[in-house]
C-alpha cells in the first residue's frame, strides 16, 4: 500500500500545551479514504466528540493535502481544511490552492491535526519537519497580506508559505476565512475555528519532494492527464484567459445568475458590466498554483476612480455574484475593492456578500432601517456603503454585529419574517446558481455535507452541456439523483482527497477522472486502486460526512431550500417560470436517498454502511 | 586606491534602446567624492545638460550606494537617489535604507545611472550583473506593495529586493517618490523622474558580498563604531525602541514643532495624541535596515475604529507633522492610514501632508471655497478628508491636481495672497522644526542645496544639547554659519556617500564621524584617506551641488524662508517670541558664505574651487 512508496506523516500540533508529535500515516486509513478530505473528515469523525461547540477547544482544525500534492501531477496543489463549522454546525471543509499546499508537503505533512487552544496569540513556523511555536501577539488585527510580509520578515526568509486569519477570524466571526498568499480556505467560518484557538498563522517552508514509487508508471499517467487537458476545447482556450468569470456570461444567459437577492434573476442587463469582457479588461496577472500549467487566477486591477489602486485576485464567478449582482452591483471597480477587503479581512466573500444582499433586500422592504443601519442607505446598488458594511461585519460593529454571525443567525435575530430572504442551506450562503432552472445544482445544494456548497458536487453537466456520465436537461427534476450521487462521489474523492483541481474535472478528464486518479496514485504511492475503488472512496467519504451531521442534529428537514426558491417562479430570461416546488424536491431527494443506500429520512443503511466497511457508535 | 581592494562598478541603463553596459569605478572618483550621493551628484552636474526640463528624458536618474554598503560595516545600506528635482528645479537628492541598498551592492554596482525613457512601461530585473528588461504595461497604476508582491511572483524568486513607483509617480506628480519595501527616498519629486522614463520598478539579487581589503584594520574600525553605538546614552536606550517619534516629545517641548501649517507652533497640548508614548503603544514590529543593530523603523498597526486594519513602517517624526500636527489632525489611527496610503500610492509624505496644510488654511482663511475642495470640509483638525485628498493629489483631479505641483507651484496657480501660508524653501516643503526657535536648522533650510531638508545639515547640537562640535544656543543668529557648514559638509560624506545612518552621527559618533569613516573605507577599500580628506569630500560635494544650482539660476535670494518665518513670532510655548528677521538671515548667510570661502551672493570663489579640484565650464 502507501507505505510502499513515500511514507506520508501526520503531524499533530497540540496548542494548549504547545507540542507536536508525527505519526505515520496508516496503510488502512489510504486504502479506505485515500488523502486530503478524505483523511480529515475520518479524523473529525473519530476525534471530535459530539456536540462540542465550534469554538471550542476541543473542535479540531484540519489541513490535508494529498498523495499527488508536490508530486509533479498538474494542479494538486490543493489542500482541504475541515472542523466543525460555527456557521453551519455540520462538517466544515473548505479547500484552498496556491503554494501553501505543495510547501505543506514539501515540509514533510499530509495532514496537520491542529487541537487544544493557545494561552496567548501564535502562530507556527514549520520547516522541513521541524516545528516551532511562535508569539503572534504583535500581529494580532493585522491584515493578511500585511502578516504574510512581516512573518517572512521575523522569520528571516522570504521562501516561506504562509495561512493565516484575519481580523475577521479573531473577532470570531463565523464567516471568517483562512488565507494563503491571495488565495482562500473561505466558506464554512474556519477562519474562526482557527481564532478560537487563538491561532493566527502557519508558515510552511519544505524542500522535499516526495518520491514517486513507479517513475514510468507516473510518466504514462501524467500523459495521459496532460493529453485530456490540451483535448479539452474550454481549458487552455478560454479558461486560461478568463478563469471562472467567463462563467458570468454562460449562467446569465441561462437566467440562472442571481440578481438583488435572489429577487430578480434572469434579468440579463443587470450583469452586464460584470461579465467576461469587462473583467478581462481590468486583468494584469495571471496567478498558477504551483505545478499548474492552466493559471486560470486572473489578478485584476483599478486604476481609475474612487476605487483607484484596489487589485484582487478575482474576482472569481461567485465573487461577482455575492459582491456584485446579488447586491445590484455592476460597477467592477466595488467589486474588486470589496473582494481585496474580504481577503485582507479574511472574510469569506461568498457569505459576506449574500448577507449583505439580504440585509439591503430588508432595508428595501423597511424591516430594517436606517436607524438600523447608522445612517447607511443599504440599497441595492449602492456600492459606497459595501466597504464599510465588511469592516463593520468584520469588526462586529452595529448591524455588523448581527450579519457577522450568518444570513440564518442573523435572520433568526432581526425577526419580522426576515427569514423569507434567507439565501442559505442549513446555514451555508448560496452559491451562484439560481438552482431553480439547474436541478441537479439544486439537489447538491439541499444534500451536500456542507450546506449549499457547489464544490461539493457540481453539476458540470447543467453548465457547460458535457454528457458525462449522461446528458441531462437541467430544468428536469427525475434522474438528478444518480447524477448528484455520481457528482459528489467522484468529486470527492479525485478533487477534494487526491487532489486535484475541480476545473480539471469540469473541463478535460470527467470521464476518466477514477481511472486516471488511481494511475497516478498507484505510481507515485505504490499502491494498487482500481477506477472502481476510486469511486467507492468518494462514496465512503460522502457517508460518513452524512453521520457526522446525523450526529449532530441533521435529519432530512435540513436538506431542503430557501422558501423562495420554492414558491416564487424566475421572473424574466432563459429560465423564465421554473421553480423547485417542496413536491419537486421530496422527488428529488427520495431518489437520491435510495441510490445512495440511505432511508426515507436520509439515514445510511446498516448495509450500506457495512458494503463501505464503516462502523459507528 | 579604491581599486587597490573591491573594484566598483557603474552601471549605465538606456531605456531609450534598452541597452547597458558597465564601467570600473575611476580611482579619481573615488578620491573626490568617496561614492553614494558624491559619485551621484558629481554625474548629474557633469552628465545632465543646463536647463533640462526634470521630466525631459536628457534627466539623468542615478542610484548609487558607497564603499561600506554590505561590507559588514554597521548601518551602511543607505542609497542615495539623485537627478534634477521636478519639484525645486535644483539637486534632487533622496535617501533611503532597508535591502534594497545592501541587495543592490550584492548585485555588483555602486551605481546605477538611468538614462533616456523607455517607449513602453518597463521594469528592470538585475541579478548578479545580468540585466533584463522586461515590460511593466501590466504594473500600470499598481500600489507599491503589490507591486513588489507581483514583480516578485512573476521573476520566480521571492528574494527580489524591489524600488518602484506607484501610481503618483506614475502620474509625474512631483511629490512623487520611490518606494523599496516599505521605505522611501522620498523626496524632491524622484518618482515623478522615473515615471517620466516609463520605468515603474527596479528589481535587484545579489550575492555577492564585496570583499575587505584588511580584514583586521576593519574588525578594529567596526569595534570603535560599535562601542561609539553602545557608549550612547539615547541610540539602544530609547531610539532603537521608540525611533524618530522620541523627537515630538523633544520639539513639542521645545516649542518648535509646527501646528496647523505653522500658525500654531507652541500649542504642545494639541500633539499629545502624536508623541512617543502614544506611538508606542501601537507598535508591532520592528524594521531593521541590512547589517543594522538598531531597528529603530517601528510598525505601527491600527486594531480599532475607522482605520482599523492600516498598518504602516512609520510614521516617522517627520510625517507625524506632515500628515498629522500641521493638519491639526491629533488622531494616530488617522495617520498612520495616511502614512501606508502615501506608500502605496508613492507620495512624499513630507510635501503631501505640507500641501494639504497649505490648502487648510486656504480653505480657513476663504482662500479655497467648498467649490475648489468639490464638497470636502477642508479644515484644520477634520481626518475624515485627509485619504480622500491623498487620492486626489496621486491621481491629479480637481484641487488634487494643483497641489500636487507642490506648494511652491500651487501657490503660483491658486494667487489671491495664497503663496504667505506657502511652507517651503525652494520649492521643497518644509520638515517639522520651527526654525524660528533653532537657528542652525534655519540656516540649513535656506542654504542646503536640496531646499528645505533637515537631511542636508541637520543641526542635532540645537536638539539632542550635544557640543560637538561646540556648545551652541538654538536662540542665537551667531555662529551658525561655521556651525551649518561643518553638519553639511561631515553630514554629506559620512552618511550620504560612505554611507552610514544619519541616526549614528546624531546619537553615537558625531565626534569621530570622520575619522571612523576614514578608518572603515580604507579597511574595505585599500585606501589611504585621512579625516581631513573625508571632511574635505563633503566640502567638495556641497561646492558641486551648489554650481549645479547655480548654472540652472539659483541665487541668494533663493537661499531664504517663508515669509511668515521672518514676520510672525512663535505666539506659545518655549520658544514665544522667537523670529528669524530678514536681518538675522543676512547676518547668518554673510557669515555662512564667508566660512564657505563663497562671494556676496553665494557664488563659490575661483580660490575654492581650485582649492577643492573643481573644474567648471
Amino acid at each position: 500500500m502507501y507505505s510502499g512508496g513515500y511514507a506520508g506523516k501526520i503531524l499533530r500540533i497540540n496548542l494548549s500545551n504547545q507540542t507536536s508529535s508525527e505519526e505515520t500515516v496508516p496503510d488502512e486509513l489510504v486504502k479506505n479514504y485515500l488523502g486530503g478530505a478524505g483523511f480529515a473528515i475520518k479524523c473529525l469523525y473519530d476525534e471530535v466528540k459530539p456536540k462540542t461547540p465550534p469554538l471550542d477547544e476541543g473542535n479540531k482544525l484540519i489541513f490535508a493535502v494529498g498523495p499527488l500534492t508536490a508530486s509533479g501531477a498538474a494542479c494538486a496543489s490543493r489542500m482541504s481544511v475541515v472542523a466543525k463549522s460555527p456557521l453551519t454546525g455540520a462538517v466544515g471543509m473548505a479547500l484552498s490552492g496556491g503554494q501553501f499546499p505543495a510547501e505543506m508537503k514539501m515540509a514533510g505533512y499530509d495532514m496537520m491535526i491542529i487541537d487544544g487552544k493557545s494561552e496567548k496569540p501564535t502562530y507556527l513556523a514549520i520547516k522541513d519537519g521541524k516545528v516551532r511555536f511562535r508569539s503572534a501577539e504583535k500581529l494580532c488585527g493585522m491584515l493578511t497580506t500585511d502578516t504574510q510580509l512581516i512573518i517572512k520578515d521575523e522569520l528571516g526568509d522570504q521562501n516561506y508559505r504562509i495561512a493565516c486569519i484575519g481580523p475577521a477570524g479573531e473577532k470570531l466571526g463565523p464567516m471568517a476565512c483562512i488565507v494563503n498568499e491571495r488565495r482562500a480556505a473561505g466558506r464554512k467560518g474556519l477562519g474562526a475555528v482557527m481564532g478560537s484557538k487563538n491561532l493566527k498563522a502557519i508558515a510552511v517552508r519544505g524542500s522535499h519532494r516526495p518520491g514517486v514509487v513507479d517513475a514510468e508508471k507516473f510518466k504514462k499517467a501524467r500523459q495521459a492527464m496532460n493529453q485530456a487537458m490540451k483535448d479539452s476545447p474550454v481549458l487552455y482556450p478560454q479558461f486560461s484567459k478568463s478563469g471562472t468569470p467567463m462563467v458570468v456570461d454562460a449562467t446569465s444567459g441561462m437566467g440562472i445568475y442571481p440578481i438583488n437577492n435572489w429577487s430578480a434573476t434572469g434579468e440579463i442587463d443587470m450583469v452586464r458590466g460584470l461579465g467576461d469582457a469587462a473583467q478581462a479588461r481590468m486583468i494584469v496577472h495571471k496567478a498558477h498554483c504551483h505545478d499548474c500549467p492552466v493559471g486560470c487566477s486572473q489578478i485584476k486591477l483599478v486604476t481609475e476612480g474612487p476605487y483607484a489602486g484596489y487589485m484582487s485576485e478575482g474576482p472569481e464567478y461567485e465573487t461577482t455574484y455575492s459582491l456584485g449582482s446579488t447586491l445590484g452591483i455592476d460597477y467592477l471597480p466595488a467589486v474588486i475593492a470589496a473582494d481585496r477587503m474580504c481577503d485582507e479581512y479574511g472574510l469569506d466573500t461568498m457569505s459576506a456578500g449574500v448577507v449583505i444582499g439580504f440585509a439591503m433586500e430588508l432595508y428595501e422592504k423597511g424591516i430594517l432601517t436606517k436607524k438600523d443601519t447608522d445612517g447607511l442607505e443599504l440599497k441595492f446598488g449602492n456600492h459606497n456603503i459595501l466597504l464599510e458594511m465588511l469592516r463593520r461585519i468584520t469588526y462586529r460593529e452595529g448591524l455588523g454585529d448581527i450579519l457577522a454571525q450568518g444570513t440564518k443567525k442573523a435572520a433568526g435575530i432581526i425577526g419580522k419574517g426576515s427569514e423569507a430572504y434567507a439565501m442559505h442551506v442549513k446555514g451555508l450562503e448560496l452559491p451562484a446558481y439560481d438552482v431553480r432552472g439547474a436541478k441537479a445544482h439544486g439537489l447538491n445544494y439541499a444534500t451536500a455535507y456542507t450546506g449549499a456548497d457547489h464544490n461539493r458536487g457540481y453539476a458540470f453537466q447543467e453548465i457547460f452541456d458535457i454528457p458525462v456520465p449522461e446528458q441531462v436537461d437541467r430544468m428536469v427534476v427525475e434522474g438528478k439523483g444518480r447524477l448528484t450521487k455520481w457528482n459528489q462521489d467522484i468529486r470527492c474523492v479525485t478533487c477534494d482527497c487526491a487532489p486535484m483541481c475541480a476545473f480539471l474535472l469540469d473541463m478535460a478528464v470527467p470521464g476518466i477522472a477514477c481511472q486516471n486518479t488511481a494511475d497516478l496514485v498507484n505510481a507515485v504511492a505504490g499502491t494498487d486502486f482500481t477506477p472502481e475503488e476510486i469511486e467507492k472512496i468518494g462514496e465512503r467519504i460522502n457517508n460518513i460526512a452524512r453521520l457526522f451531521n446525523i450526529r449532530e442534529g441533521f435529519t432530512r428537514k435540513d436538506d431542503t431550500f430557501p422558501k423562495r426558491l420554492m414558491t416564487e417562479a424566475i421572473k424574466e430570461g432563459a429560465s423564465k417560470g421554473q421553480l423547485i416546488s417542496q413536491k419537486d424536491l421530496d422527488t428529488m431527494l427520495d431518489e437520491y436517498y435510495s441510490v445512495r443506500g440511505w432511508d426515507k429520512d436520509g439515514n445510511p443503511s446498516a448495509a450500506k454502511l457495512k458494503e463501505l466497511g464503516i462502523k459507528t457508535g
